[in-house]
Formats: structure tokens, C-alpha cells, sequence
């Protein structure tokens, strides 16, 4: 209880009381300091009680003027117990490194470096995407917001890769045919029919061997024949997918060549683009040289990509990393591998020496899937689909670091030659650039694990001679549609926008909150359609407390004299306090969020149980209280859909309004100062108007709302969100600035006008009669004729050459300051 | 790189291979556990690295099916490192039980009790409040945001108390006063001549005893001696409040006195309040027996209290305790210290026996401030000002736990007859009611220490027959105003709605927090002044880098091949470690705001390096990252005044979005519109050009941002919020319509010039001559002279009348055609 008054003397005078003790505790410190160990008074100042000394209180106390009449012991401070605690778990995280949960400890203090895999920019994300990103979402902000720790964030953006090139190349020279044709010519016809048959061969080879040759009758009986195309579907995935782009090829160049006249051109090569493209880019890849074609491409499906990470509510890195941006780094990079001896050059291109490098100097290749070495398939799958030369490698297991590039694919210059960087070293450079020699957390799907990172940790520690690059490997486990691998070809394909068509970002991330990150997961509707039923719990949960609150909020304090904290309320607490620490203890085990979320439904339940029990009795403030942990929890899932946490303070508007209502004030201003250059430009009214009124706008209209335009010398104007009543006090110190300056000027001003003033009238006596007025006139004899120089004394006598040359110097000011004067007068500036 | 291709089967085999893997694990390990001890089992799975142990999965891969042609040792993982770390400070808070900094180790896991003294309600709060709850909120969000524990807040209302029972009871007594004082009667005026004497008597005796009797004459005497004013005042603190009562009803009285009929009554009574409430106290406590008249003032400042609260944005506790609604188990809580002999009876009030506590079992009284022990001054001002008889008590240090009422008080029904509360005892009980046998945490002013904290933990700790009630105690400093301690009759009272007037809540809090909370702080205008710098530091870097990140935001990936992570952007994050480090260690030292709040200042100070050091090149990710820990700090500390975080989500769909990032997109068109106008100003560019332009403003830019400007007649456009597609679709329906208009009109316009053409055709021939054409000649016989009409047939008989009239007219038409012909060669239009 502290009392409200301020003039209680009981109050002030026990404090003084207590700032008295304060002051002697002092001055004991300073008097004993000298005679003590520094050390061992160091230690009674600042120690934790397991090395509290009594002594010390003791002593202190002693001195003390009042405290006769009583013992020593009982003045002064007894014992004090260090508290036991109860054991509290510590976070773990599953290691791919060991393939265990580990304790998580971070090489340096509360900060956490981390290096995620990001995406190949090519093609549009889909749910698969979604799952990895918006798990390793999860990661981040439960290591960041709930474990408290300050964690750098770096991701990357491949936008070299042989899917780029071959994706960019094939789209550039499909338009460039489109556009060139502009009717169905037979030309254009055999064209399509010469692709078509390279495509069936190609993609149809393997599945029909009898059919060779005879593509066109092959694909006319497959579609008459249901059962045999399921058939061949069944053993070949990938066969719906080229098939249906053959028929519909077929289909428009049957239809073009009976009726060429009639046929839609657009169409026609649109429904030819599959094959179309796959000849062209066999035919004239080598005629591609731009470098602009393979970076746009990337460059839109970045774009693309960042939509919908903002759209699933995943926060940005806080470090972003293009490729394109490091060659010069991976050129540096793969250098100094080759001079540590772990790889070598061959016809252009670089390779990572796996023998070298595995065993010796306490290095091992493959630490994450040992078992998986020399994996044939994997390793030539990962070399890329634009097959460099493999006869140079001296071993299989080796892999590119860098590519000697072919025309038609983008090239930089190095030592070996043109070429490009391979697809594990840009990771190694780029995490090494940002984050040094070493990290906490690397990140990625499960199926980077081999080759992708195993190559990544052998570049990295080959350069960096370390032999733990890498702490804490975590992989996000893969994602099926339906108990199925999710492609193209099994038309089991769903985009992030699609499934954003059907549910919402919320309802996903429950949906992925649901299952462990490191498993794999099956994405059907009845498991989403559980994920929504989680989302009701949540909502109707928060629906009801808020109502309750709201009425709570509206009701007087009653005076039943009364409280409502009792045996319903303590179990409620103490069972919130249960889930609380359950819920701690999921996340810390490895961040298990499937079982935090079941603990949190059970906190739920368990309320509503209360609610129903306490009935008209029930305590509000004991479910806000859990209402509003239950909130944190699942805003720090990312539930709330906050990408970014706002910079600085909100902007204080009470209670929720409408984007339109917010950006009213603003348009309204637009459109006034539309209105008025209108009017001006329609008057031929002159352009310092118009200047005027630009002012007028960023000194009055934008000040009043709020916003600052600062115009900058490149004429685009900074804007910024400043209190209007700080703009106004900017402005008007700067009017005041301005003001001085102005009459600092007109000072100036003034007194040279002074100046100038005085020297005409000076100059109002001519030079030629200066020497003969009254003053002077008795000085004088004769003059000079023509100048009216004195040439003699009042005596008559001759005056001194010294004095002469004095008097013809002044002569000469005084003509100049005359004719000046005369030069005015002419002018008629003064009379 | 996680491949944005679904299909990629390297991708799909490769998890595949993994995921054969764990299936593996999971079989060996159900075939092995029989025959290993369960426990080593478990750990083999379950383990830290530390135990991790090679032979598992040694044994593991060699069963797999894949694993031929390699040797064992290269199938392994290689043996991982656990990561050293580096010490991390912890935790540590000043505890008033040991007047050290102590580890914070609570009692139970990461959860936290807490139990704050909240107010005495009986008038409204002050800056000294203010200080008070601001600063304790401060370490409430620090230990629950920041370090992250689970707390459970505690803070009571005392309402029953002596000061509370003796306002209620003179305001109600005066309200009577005064509403049945209708006119201003001789009696009233005697009534208030009785009040002014009593109160000069009480109130200024002590001050001079030698004008006993002569109230009036020593008042006049003063009011006109201002040294001998300011002498007394300077003896007597509270000699001016006193003295400016008195003056106020000396001056209502003798203007009564003279004209009684013409004298507001109201504001008689008003002017006689505080010596007429005093009078009436004494003369009619005892009538005043209705409970309501106590709750309701206790009421009302409850809710002023905690509108202040709000204003000041400190959180709400999690439970409320008030006293008025403890009193059963108060006096079972009495109860049970008599039983356990440590309490006894004595004219119907309980006192705590300090002598049979102290030292029994362990039990010490006094704890936190031993040297005052015995201090009569402190136990008598803590005993209230409703005097109870003290001559029950065994000892001078025994203090009441239960007080017996006299009439015109408050009573509860209890064992020992009708009584209340004492002061200490009710925070004992309600914090044991919600808490239980102990506690972690508990707070109050600094002035709360003793008694009042020390006969709550002697009585806790006599009940639970414990040695430790409370493990930490933290007290706030105290506050003076301009280096004096404040008080109403120092005039230097600052009210908080007077503090909010001046300053906002912010402000205060920058202050509060540039303060440690142990300390006193002394509120000055200067020290208010240092505050508001603070404030306009972050304000500025805030405003500084959301522009930054704005216009990054809305501008286009650029192409350049180049990325902006480089030496400048290394030392800026390794920076913001040690920044961040710093503040953690700054709050682990019992959460030292100052300095924490120093390193932020001293890491804006070093970002404003970074944006200078950096120009053009600036890397807007790290300036973002900065800005965000800055922000996320500060609103830690409670400064953006959100007193309730809103439980469930924000209910925009897609987040919450600011004020700011709404007004954006259309502040920079607006922003853009005015630089180019400004630019084509000082071209001097035609005015078309604006017009062009402010077209383009409504076409393009704002119908992309779903704004339509529909411009009017009176040059005012009217501002309408439509969809972008359907402002889209409008406007092509607009060119579409135009087109067919214009279409229209042209066909009109060819037509009717066809009808020209042929007229002009038809006129070619002339009216003289029309008749006699090779087509008519044959016809007629003779025709008229100078006319050309005929006047016989080919017969050479005349023609009839009416034929003749019919041709007449015919020519007269064709006259009409022939001089349109002639005018229109005439002009030269057609040859």
C-alpha cells in the first residue's frame, strides 16, 4: 500500500531514514576499502548471496548512530537463502550433423548466425515451397522472439543456374519465333511438325520403343484408347504431361494444315510452345548472348517468390544474397580451394577434389550423408541439366565448382576462362562473405541434404582449413499432396497461389504448425480440413473472452465486498502455469510445435471448463490473463500474419479504421493541388506560381497531416512521417533562421548604403576647388591653375615637395569621389 | 537452393534415400532395444552429442542395402563437436533482503509470483505515483517480455483505511452541511466563525503560542508582514497551507458578516470547507454509520487511479485484490498467529507480538531494515491517524493487525467484536490467498520498507510458521521535485494530469527510464529537458531510416550485378552485436535502463555513421535490422503506450498494416506529381504539358491504386475509392464509346457531304439552260426569253397553266442549286 498522499510524514521520514543507511553503507565502503583484500571487498559489494558475509552487514551496522539499546545481532540484515529453483529444460535442436536433438549453443553469446537455402528463381513457388518456408518461419521467430536470441538471418537468391539459362533461352527464342510469324506459312507448319517429332522421339522413346517413327498414329491410338493410356501412366509419371502437350500440338497443326487461311497465328504457335521451344533452343541456343534475357527471368520470379513469402506471412532475411551479385567473390573463392590443394582445373571448368580432401588434415566429404557417397544419380543430377563435360573430372564424386560456359549460356571472366559459377559453391561464398568463418544454423529442405550442403561443408571447410563449418544443419522434411510426390506431370501440382485460393495463409500455417518441421508431410484436404478445425478452436476461444472482457470492461465496480479469486480461480492458474511450462518444454524439444499447439488447445479447453463453472462468479481477469498468453503463443507462430514488426511507435489511431479513411486526408491533398495547377495551367498563369504552390503543399497540407518533404538536389523530394507539431516548430525556427539572416543582410545592407552615402557627399566639392574653400583657404597663397593644387604657403612661399606630392595624392582621391558624384547626379539617383 | 521445380527428380530421389534412412533407424532401433538396457537405449537416441555415441550408427549403415564397395569408416558421420559458446550474463536483481544484487532464481521453473503494494485510494495520484508504478511497469515488462518469464502480477487496492475513512466521512459530513444551508443565517456564519477558530487552534498553536485566543488579529498581522510570513513558513512546512485555508474563510466570513443577503452560499460553504469539515468531524463522526459513504470515495479513486494508469500505459495486474473484499480471510489469518503465539487481544483491537517472534524459530523480525526497529515515530505513523488506544500493546514495537471500530467507522463482525483491518496485514493475506506460502517477487515504494514491509513479512512468515516469505524484495526510489521533496503545502504538488498537461506519457517514461529504479531521481525541468533530447534522437532515426526503407520498398530490383554487403555493412552488424550484448548485459544487472538505454543512443549514433559512411551505397537491410531491434527494445520498455497487447488477431485479413505503409503508395504519387511539376516549372514547359500530365496523374497512377478522380465543372475533382480493374474496365468502355461516337459521326458527316456533292453535281447545269438540255429539248417548242422556260410544247401548243407553274417552280429550285454551284466555284472548292 503506498500512500497516495505525498505529504505523509511517515512516508517521507522512513526514507530518509533508509537514504541516511544508504549514505553510511558509503562511507564504510570508501574507510574499509583500504585494509580488506581489493578483491574480497569487491566481492562483499557485488557477490551473490552464496558468498554473503554477515560480517560485512555486521560491521556496517555497528556504526550506526541509533542503534543503542539493542544487540548488534539483531541490527543487522539475517541470512538470506539462495532460492533452489526447479530444473528448466534448455532448447535442442534435431542436428542432421548427428542426426540427433543436441542442446543449442551458439558460438557467440545470445547471437544466432544462420544461413538458409533460398529459392531458384525460374517458376512460380508452390505449396512444397510453401512448407519449407513457412516451417523455417516458424524457426526463426521461435528462436528469435520466444528464446529471446538476436539472430542474423541470411538467405539467398539463386539466379545462375542451368533451369535459369535454359528456361530464359527457350522463352526468348519461342517469342522471337512468334513474333517473327505472323501467318501460317508451310514453312511454319513443317516447323512445328519437325518439333513435334523431336519431342515424341525424345520424351515418348522410352515408353512406346515399337512405336518409333510412328508418333503421329501412336498418339492418335493412345487417345482413343483410355485404359492403355492409364496403363503407360501408371509405369511412366511424367507420360500424362508430355502427352497432352503432343496431342495438343497435333491437334493444331492437323487443324492449321487443312485450313492454313483461317488459323489464329497466336494460337497456333502457342499450342506449339512445348515443342516448339525444346527445337528452337536445340537449333539457335548459341544465338542467345544478352545477358539481360537470363537475369530478367530471374529477376520476375523473385518478385514473384517475395509475394507470396509476404502472402504466407514468412519475414524477410535480414540479409538478402544474389549470385549475380558474388562472382567475383566465388571466383576469389574457388582460388583459394585450388591453392589448399582440394581441386583442380580441367578444360575450363573447376572441380572440388573429393579424394584429396576426404580423410586427410581431420576433414571428411559427406559428413551429412556419408552413405549416400558417390551416389551416381545424385551426383550428375546436381551437376545440371546443360551437361558440362565429365571427362575431365578424375573422379565422379567430384563436382563443379566452377563451369566453363558454351555460347548461349552467360558467361564471367576468370582464370579458367569464361564460365559461371557451380550450384553448391554460391552458398559457401555467400555465407562465408556475411557471416565468416563459421555459423550457427544452416537451413534448407531435406532434399539439399546430398550433394547439395555435403558439397557446400567441403568447399566451405577446404577454404576456411576448419573442420566444423557448420554447427546446426536443420532440414525441413519434404512435403506429398495427397500421399503423393507432388509434379508437374502427376497434375497433383499446387501453386502457393492456388492453395491461397482455397485456404487461408492462416490456415496453412496452422496446418504446418501441425506437424513436426523435420518430418515429412501430407497435404490433403481432410488434414487441412483439421488444421480449420484447429483455427474455429482459436477463434471462438478468442471470440468469447474478448466478449467477456468487452462486458466486463462496461460494468461499474460493484461494491458486493466480495472478491472472486478463489479455489476455481487458483486451480485455472495454476493449471495456465501447467501448459505454460508444457508448452516451454515442446519448444525446447527441438521446437516441437505439434505438441505445443495440442497443449495449447488443452489450455483452451481447460478454460472453457473453467468459464462454465465459475458462471456469473467468473473472473474476468483470470482469462484475460490466459486469453492473452494463449494470443502471444500463437503470434509468435506467426498466426497473426505481422511480416514486419513496425518501425518506431504507432501512430496512435484508437481502434481500427479503414485503409480508405487513412488514405483520405492524403488524396484529398493530391487532388486539391491537381485541381489548382489545372486551373493555373488553363489561365497560362506564370510558373512561379506553380512553384509557389508546391511550397505551399509541403509547408501547409502535408505539414498538417503529418508529412515532411524534404527536396533533395536530385529533385525527387524524401518523404517522412513527422508530428505536424514538430514540422510547424521545424518550419518556424527555420522562417526564424531565415528572418535573421535577412536582417543581418538588410543590416549590411544599410551601412554600406552609409558607406556609399558619406563618399558623396564628400564628393560633392570638386577636387578642383577643394584646396580653395573656406577652411583651407587661409593655408594657402596661390594655386595651381587648372588643378587648384596649392603651390605656395600663406606666406607666399613655395610649399615642400613632400607636402605637394601629399596634397596631389589627396587631389587625386577627391576627383575620383567628385566624378562618382557627378556620375550619380547624371544618373539622377540623388539631387 | 532449394529448386523452385517440383519435378526435379534428383531433388525427389535424393529425399527419397533419406527417407529410407530413418525407416531403417526406426526398425533397428525396436530390434535392438531388447537387448540393451532400456535407459542406454534411450540415451543413444535422445543424447547430446557428449554421449553420442559412433557405434549406433556405424552398426546402423552397415545393415543398409546401398553401402557396397566402400569402407565402414567413410559410412559414418564423423564425431561432432559440441559448440563452446561464451558466458552470457544472467539475471541479477537488487534485493532489498540482502541490499546486494542477487541472482534471480525463481522458486518454480521460468514462472514468476509477484506481489506489488498498489494504492491507498483516497485522493488522486501524483508524479511521485507516477514514478512509482512507471518504473516497477518497466521491470514487470522487462522480466516478461525481454527474459521471458511466465509472470503472475499481483496488486492490491487498499481500501479501508484510516485516511480514507476520515475524507469519506468530512466530505460527506460537509456535502449535508451545505445542502441544507440554503441561506447564508447568522447561524451558518457563527457555525463557520466556530470551524475557522478550532482549526487555528489545532493548526497553528504550534506555530506561535503567544497569539493564543487571537486568531483573526495573527492572521491580519501575517497577511500583512511578508517576511514574517516567510520566516514561519520556512519553520513550518505546512504553516502556508494552513494559512491560505484559513485566509480563504477569514475573507468569506467578513464579507458574510457585512452583507449576508447578497453572499452566494455555496461559495460561502466552499470557502469554509476544510475548517467547517474539521468541525464537523469532530462534532458528528459518530452519525455516520452507512458503509457506502467509505466504499463509494474509494471507489472513485480506484478509477481515477486507474485512468492515470492507463494514461501512463502501465499494464494492468493479472489480479486485483481489494481489502474490503478480504476481510473473512483476514480474520481467519489473525486467527491463526494468535494460535500460532504470535498475536494477542487487547480492548478488542489484535496486535502482533514482536518480542515472542523475533528470534523464535528461526524467525527474525525487521528483516529488511533491523536499525529501525523500535523507531516510535515510524510504528506510531504507521498505526493510522484514527488513533487507537496504544495502551493494550505489550511493547512499543507490537503493531495492529486487527483494530476495534468506534462509531462513524467502518466495522467487520470478528471474534474479538466489531473492528477492521489493520494496515500491514492485508497485503499478507491477499498475497497468500492468490500466491500461497511464498513468493518470488515483491514490490513497493522505497518508503513502504518500514514498517510496513517488514511487519507484512513477520506476520506472513508468523503464519506460515516459514523463514523466507519473500525472496526478492525491490524498491523503487523515491522522487523530489526540483531538488525538494514534494508535498501539497510546499506547493511543489504535481499531479499526474498536471505532469500529462505538460508532458506526454512518453516523455515521463524516457525520463523514468534514463533513471535507475532503485535510486531517487529528482524531476526537474532540465532533467525533463535531457528526456525529451533522448525522444527527439529516436524520433529522428526512426522518421530517418522509415523513409530510407520506404523508398527502397517501391523501388525496382535494379539489375546492376553488384550487391552492397561489404566492409561498411560488416562493422555496422558486428556493431549492433555489441550493442546488443551490451543491453543484455545492462539489463541483467538489475535491469539498468540508464545504461541500456545509453548503448541504444550510443547504436543510433553509430547507424547515423553507417548512412553517412555509406551514401548512395547505403544498404537499407541493415538499416532496417537496426531500426527493428531499436524499435522492439524501446516498445519492451513500454514506450508506444500499448497498455493491453489485443488478444486473438488483428482482424484485417492480411495482417496489420500501419497508417503509414497505407498513406505511402499515395504520398509518393502525390510526391512524384509535384517534383515533375516543379521540374516542367522551372523548364518553363508549356502548360499542355501539365495538363497531359495531371491527365496521366488520374489514368494511370491512381486508377493502378484503385482512386478515381471524377473531374467536375468547378474544376473540383471528386475523389471516389473503385477497384483498379473495374476503374480500368470503366475507362476502356470510355475510349470504346468515344470511338463509336466518333465513328458515328463520321459516317453522318460523310453522308451528308454525299448529299452535298450530288446537290452541287445537280447545280453544275444552269437554270437558264436546264429546259433546253439534249434530255428536254425534244419536249418543248419555244421557251420564255431570258428565263429559258418553256412556253409551248414540241406540238407548239402553249403549255397548260399549272404545267407552267410546276416548271416555274423547277426552276426556280434549280436557280437556287446553280448559284450554290457558281459560289462554291467561285471560291474555288471544286473546279
Amino acid at each position: 500500500m503506498l500512500l497516495l498522499s505525498s505529504s505523509s510524514s511517515a512516508a517521507s521520514s522512513s526514507f530518509k531514514h533508509l537514504f541516511r543507511r544508504a549514505t553510511l553503507s558509503l562511507t564504510y565502503r570508501t574507510s574499509i576499502k583500504p585494509r580488506l583484500n581489493p578483491a574480497t571487498t569487491e566481492a562483499l559489494w557485488t557477490n551473490t548471496t552464496k558468498n554473503f558475509s554477515p560480517l560485512f552487514l555486521g560491521r556496517h551496522h555497528s556504526t550506526a548512530t541509533n542503534m543503542s539499546g539493542s544487540t548488534a545481532t539483531s541490527r543487522k540484515q539475517p541470512t538470506w537463502r539462495v532460492p533452489e529453483g526447479t530444473a528448466v529444460p534448455k532448447l535442442k535442436l534435431y542436428n542432421s550433423m548427428t542426426r540427433t536433438k543436441t542442446d543449442f549453443i551458439p558460438m557467440e553469446g545470445n547471437q544466432v548466425t544462420w544461413y538458409a537455402c533460398g529459392p531458384t528463381v525460374y517458376d512460380s513457388t508452390h505449396i512444397g515451397h510453401a512448407r519449407n518456408y513457412v516451417s523455417l518461419d516458424i524457426l526463426h521467430r521461435v528462436i528469435e522472439d520466444y528464446f529471446g536470441y538476436n539472430v542474423l538471418f541470411v538467405e539467398n537468391i539463386t539466379d545462375i543456374d542451368d533451369k535459369i539459362i535454359k528456361r530464359a533461352r527457350q522463352n526468348h527464342l519461342f517469342n522471337n519465333f512468334k513474333s517473327a510469324t505472323t501467318t501460317v506459312t508451310p514453312e511454319a507448319i513443317a516447323k512445328a511438325e519437325a518439333a513435334w517429332k523431336l519431342y515424341a522421339e525424345a520424351e515418348l522413346n522410352a515408353i512406346d520403343a515399337t512405336a518409333a517413327g510412328q508418333w503421329a498414329a501412336f498418339v492418335e491410338k493412345i487417345n482413343k484408347d483410355a485404359t492403355l493410356k492409364s496403363t503407360i501412366a501408371t509405369s511412366h509419371p511424367k507420360f500424362p504431361m508430355h502427352f497432352s502437350a503432343l496431342v495438343e500440338a497435333y491437334d493444331a497443326i492437323e487443324a492449321a494444315k487443312k485450313s492454313p487461311s483461317t488459323t489464329d497465328v497466336a494460337a497456333f504457335c502457342d499450342a506449339n510452345k512445348t515443342t516448339l521451344s525444346n527445337l528452337l533452343d536445340k537449333e539457335l541456343s548459341h544465338t542467345v548472348s544478352d545477358p539481360k534475357v537470363f537475369r530478367d527471368l530471374a529477376a520476375y520470379w523473385e518478385g514473384e517468390f517475395f509475394k507470396d513469402m509476404d502472402r504466407l506471412g514468412v519475414r524477410r532475411p535480414d540479409v538478402l544474397t544474389r549470385v549475380s551479385e558474388y562472382v567475383p567473390e566465388i571466383v576469389d573463392f574457388v582460388q583459394k580451394i585450388i591453392s589448399n590443394g582440394y581441386a583442380y582445373e580441367a578444360e575450363g571448368s573447376v572441380y572440388f577434389d573429393t579424394a584429396a580432401f576426404d580423410g586427410k588434415d581431420g576433414h571428411h566429404y559427406a559428413k551429412l550423408a556419408p552413405w549416400s557417397k558417390g551416389d551416381a544419380t545424385l551426383m550428375e543430377e546436381s551437376e545440371g541439366s546443360l551437361g558440362i563435360k565429365l571427362s575431365g573430372k578424375k573422379s565422379s564424386m567430384d563436382f563443379a565448382l566452377w563451369k566453363a560456359s558454351k555460347s548461349g549460356e552467360p558467361a564471367w571472366d576468370s582464370p579458367w576462362g569464361p564460365g559461371r559459377p557451380g550450384w553448391h559453391i554460391e552458398c559457401s561464398v555467400m555465407a562465408s562473405e556475411v557471416l565468416g568463418s563459421g555459423m550457427d544454423i544452416h537451413s534448407g529442405g531435406i532434399d539439399l541434404a546430398f550433394p547439395h550442403h555435403d558439397n557446400e561443408l567441403a568447399q566451405s571447410e577446404a577454404y576456411h582449413q576448419c573442420d566444423q563449418w557448420v554447427n546446426y544443419f536443420t532440414h525441413c522434411g519434404h512435403l506429398h499432396v495427397e500421399g503423393q510426390k507432388m509434379s508437374k506431370s502427376l497434375k497433383n501440382f499446387i501453386s502457393v497461389q492456388q492453395a491461397l485460393e482455397k485456404y487461408t495463409a492462416r490456415q496453412l500455417r496452422y496446418f504446418f504448425l501441425l506437424h513436426q518441421w523435420d518430418t515429412g508431410v501430407d497435404f490433403r484436404d481432410t488434414s487441412m480440413g483439421e488444421a480449420m478445425g484447429v483455427e474455429t478452436t482459436f477463434n471462438n476461444f478468442f471470440a468469447n473472452t474478448k466478449a467477456m472482457i468487452a462486458e466486463a470492461k462496461h460494468t461499474a465496480l460493484d461494491s458486493t465486498g466480495t472478491h472472486n479469486f478463489r479455489r476455481l480461480e487458483l486451480d485455472m492458474i495454476k493449471a495456465l502455469k501447467e501448459k505454460q511450462s508444457a508448452v516451454h518444454a515442446a519448444l525446447c524439444d527441438s521446437i516441437n510445435t505439434p505438441n505445443a499447439m495440442a497443449e495449447l488447445q488443452s489450455l483452451v479447453s481447460r478454460t472453457n471448463v473453467y468459464i462454465k463453472d465459475a458462471g456469473k462468479n467468473l473472473n474476468v481477469e483470470v482469462v484475460n490473463k490466459v486469453a492473452t498468453y494463449v494470443s502471444k503463443m500463437l503470434k509468435t507462430f506467426g498466426l497473426d500474419g505481422v511480416v514486419a514488426e513496425p518501425i518506431g511507435f504507432s501512430s496512435a489511431a484508437e481502434g481500427s479504421v479503414s485503409a480508405e479513411d487513412v488514405a483520405m486526408p492524403y488524396l484529398q491533398v493530391l487532388s486539391t493541388f491537381r485541381d489548382t495547377i489545372r486551373g493555373y495551367a488553363r489561365e497560362g498563369r506564370p510558373v512561379q506560381e506553380m512553384l509557389a504552390l508546391s511550397d505551399k503543399l509541403r509547408d501547409e497540407d502535408l505539414e498538417r497531416l503529418g508529412v515532411s518533404l524534404d527536396d533533395r538536389e536530385d529533385g525527387k523530394a524524401l518523404i517522412k512521417f513527422i508530428p505536424a507539431e514538430e514540422l510547424a516548430a521545424q518550419r518556424q525556427a527555420k522562417i526564424q533562421q531565415a528572418a535573421e539572416k535577412a536582417a543581418r543582410k538588410e543590416e549590411a545592407a544599410r551601412a554600406k548604403e552609409a558607406v556609399r552615402l558619406a563618399k558623396l557627399e564628400k564628393g560633392k566639392v570638386s577636387h578642383l576647388e577643394m584646396f580653395k574653400q573656406a577652411a583651407n583657404a587661409s593655408e594657402y597663397g596661390s594655386f595651381e591653375e587648372g588643378t587648384g593644387i596649392p603651390l605656395t604657403d600663406k606666406e607666399g612661399q613655395e610649399l615642400p615637395k613632400s607636402r605637394k606630392k601629399k596634397l596631389a595624392k589627396e587631389w587625386d582621391v577627391q576627383k575620383k569621389l567628385h566624378e562618382d558624384y557627378l556620375a550619380e547626379v547624371a544618373k539622377g539617383t540623388i539631387v
